[in-house]
């Protein structure tokens, strides 16, 4: 008989022990930020109705992106993001939520589209939003920054620090106006600006779009800085005080690192004010590490009721995976979970030696018996070296009946005899 | 236009916020046992090729109970369990790993078939796994049902209490033998030992399938308990100390509640030992909330290496959703999350109040903030009360100029001004 593939498919992501305790190391950290912040979790189906998923208008082209299936009539498929079903969910349940509404996900959301290096078919997403019915203050989009600042700094020393940009599509409106640009012309600026980085001649493309005079009028906004258009109109103003007190508010909370970028548009039409993108300061050839901003009528399509918020989400098997498996991440200090490896000289011994396991774990000392307990001391401390354990615990006849055990440290090679309560104190304090 | 529909599809769990949270703690207590017990987490694709699901022969018959779908030439599926995954992933790394391997998986399963009242679509499973190459003693057996026994019992104040009852399958290979049953013969007293407690009439059931003297003989194991037949042959004594030391083991691990019950066999073809169920105490109308046992060959279609292992698994959605929804189990507990909500009494005092909600929070301080802050106070101190914060604490212009806070007691309705050290000793002595 053939035997079957061993690989998972491609685009998968598969994680070995150590990698994976990395890994929920960095999530339980970030999640015990967001305990604090008082953000509650939603854990939604990864399946949702066809129909939740997409509006019928565009189905052919999502359903080359999507993993689509079908069940008696029913149309479904696995999720792209957190949005839909976070829509679907809040629309549902309005009257039991109190808003402002704090909450997360952390979840696999699923990609249908051909694999591509770096792109994977299914990953961990963190959504983060605050949601408010009709209006919800500017204040909350600086507290998102914070928080996720606070979740990057929980897990830095693993994978570096980061640094967030902010900018405000407020301010670009109220200049687009104020310099008189029309429609066509306030997209094309937009789409510019946006990729302001990575032009050759920023400037020369501005004036192709819009003329040298406001081409010029723009670049002076980077040039000069975005005070430099205080007091020319209320709008201009309103945006730009929202960025002073927004920086003002984050150094209350706390925050470094952040600093306003007005070239920062993220692409997605639905943010209408505030947008941010986090970038790693260790490893600068990232793309960035997470972003988010401000966006209105989040239920539209579910619900009468007008609900606001500001969201962000962080690509955490991007980041996390990528840098693993470019060795860029240091798994090392995950590769040795365990404290005490106990081995058993011969199976009668092995009652008086499960005792003593459960006196370590009682003691919440990670411990593993190696209890094939005909095999030879030999392949037993093997076993011991290869997971690591900093202590090994053997248990034969004479420290049965001595009612005490034998202790060896693996990395000084030390051995000694002594009562368990001893050895708890020993292990405790190495 | 029309709304979207705003409820899961059936069969799909969906938790509110307070629920989610009973949920989280649970798995959280759970994995800690684990950690302690050195297993190692595996978090796999949720989506396999169709290949890995299931072998070509029973495709129709499958293709009704899976989510399957089509990318490109390649079929694939959702796991509907935890094991064909690891069979995989194991024989995939074998020389990687390190044996015996303790695993679990806590992950989201699938079952494509029409839903059914008290069966779920998607569904929370946590697996648990040691396994060994060529040979694997049955200490570890022991050791799984102790690891399982301490993970019920880390969340008994949630859930109530559990017991186990232990079968063996080589005691009624070696009791078939022994009274000369045939092939048919053994299989049909398999299953109506299986089912003894569901049939009305055992002993005559047996009787019509194997006669009535091997009936009785059968039977008198229940009568007068499975020691009675130690001393007929080997293969019978050796079913019965396995047994026997299996249960001392069990006592030096510190287990309760656990009992030999030998009509336990657990229906799957693929168990050849010690098989377990664990029952609620608590709630005695549910069936097994988890169970088990030992297998042989669990890779062999990925790998011609012999893995050996015992495994068992608890339904965690069937479990805490089943209990929460029928109101047995009290999220009331869990609706209180937030140690403090601050109310800010206008935008000029939102840097204060920001710098204050960080000092409680840097002290482990669940803390949010009311931040639109041109809210009236009857608004602010409602939302205080709707997310059942433990104290308010209130910023004004006084508290700002003096460089204080006011914290009001939500309980006893008590109010004071002091600095934010001492609130922060009171909120944490409360």
């Amino acid at each position: 008989m053939d035997l079957k593939p061993t690989k998972p498919l491609s685009g998968f992501i598969e994680l070995l022990p150590a990698q994976q305790r990395l890994f929920d190391e960095c999530v339980s950290r970030m999640r015990n930020v967001l305990r604090i912040s008082g953000y509650s979790r939603l854990d939604l189906p990864a399946i949702e109705r066809a129909e939740v998923l997409t509006d019928k208008d565009n189905w052919d082209e999502i359903e080359t992106q999507m993993f689509l299936f079908q069940k008696g009539d029913t149309k479904m498929g696995l999720r792209y993001d957190g949005t839909v079903g976070l829509s679907r969910f809040v629309a549902g349940h309005i009257n039991e939520l109190a808003f402002p509404f704090r909450v997360y996900q952390f979840a696999r959301n699923y990609r249908g589209e051909r694999p591509q290096r770096g792109r994977y078919r299914e990953f961990y997403q963190l959504d983060i939003d605050v949601l408010g019915i009709q209006t919800l203050s500017v204040n909350y989009d600086a507290e998102i920054v914070a928080t996720m600042s606070r979740m990057y700094k929980s897990i830095a020393d693993i994978v570096g620090r980061v640094k967030v940009k902010i900018g405000n599509r407020r301010f670009w409106n109220a200049m687009f106006a104020y310099i008189g640009l029309d429609e066509k012309q306030s997209r094309e600026a937009f789409v510019l600006i946006d990729k302001k980085d990575k032009l050759n001649d920023f400037v020369g493309a501005l004036e192709e779009a819009i003329g040298a005079k406001n081409a010029n009028l723009i670049n002076s906004v980077f040039l000069n800085g975005y005070h430099s258009f205080l007091n020319k109109n209320d709008n201009l103003d309103a945006a730009i005080n929202e960025m002073d007190n927004f920086m003002n508010l984050l150094s209350a909370m706390g925050i470094e690192n952040a600093e306003i970028d007005v070239s920062i548009m993220r692409g997605h039409s639905y943010y209408t004010g505030i947008v941010f993108e986090f970038f790693s300061i260790d490893f600068p050839d990232l793309p960035a590490v997470g972003g988010g901003g401000r966006y209105e009528d989040l239920v539209s399509k579910f619900s009468k009721t007008k609900i606001v918020g500001v969201g962000a989400s962080i690509g955490i098997s991007r980041l996390l995976v990528a840098l693993m498996e470019s060795k860029q991440i240091d798994t090392s200090k995950f590769e040795a979970p365990i404290d005490v490896a106990v081995l058993i000289m011969g199976d009668n011994n092995a009652k008086y030696a499960s005792g003593i396991v459960t006196k370590l774990q009682d003691e919440n000392i990670p411990t593993v018996a190696y209890l094939d307990t005909d095999k030879k001391f030999k392949n037993q401390i093997e076993y011991a070296n290869k997971i690591k354990a900093k202590f090994s615990v053997i248990i034969g006849d004479d420290e049965v009946k001595n009612q005490q055990i034998s202790i060896k440290n693996m990395l000084t090679g030390e051995q000694q005899t002594l009562p368990v309560t001893d050895a708890i104190k020993l292990i405790k304090a190495a």
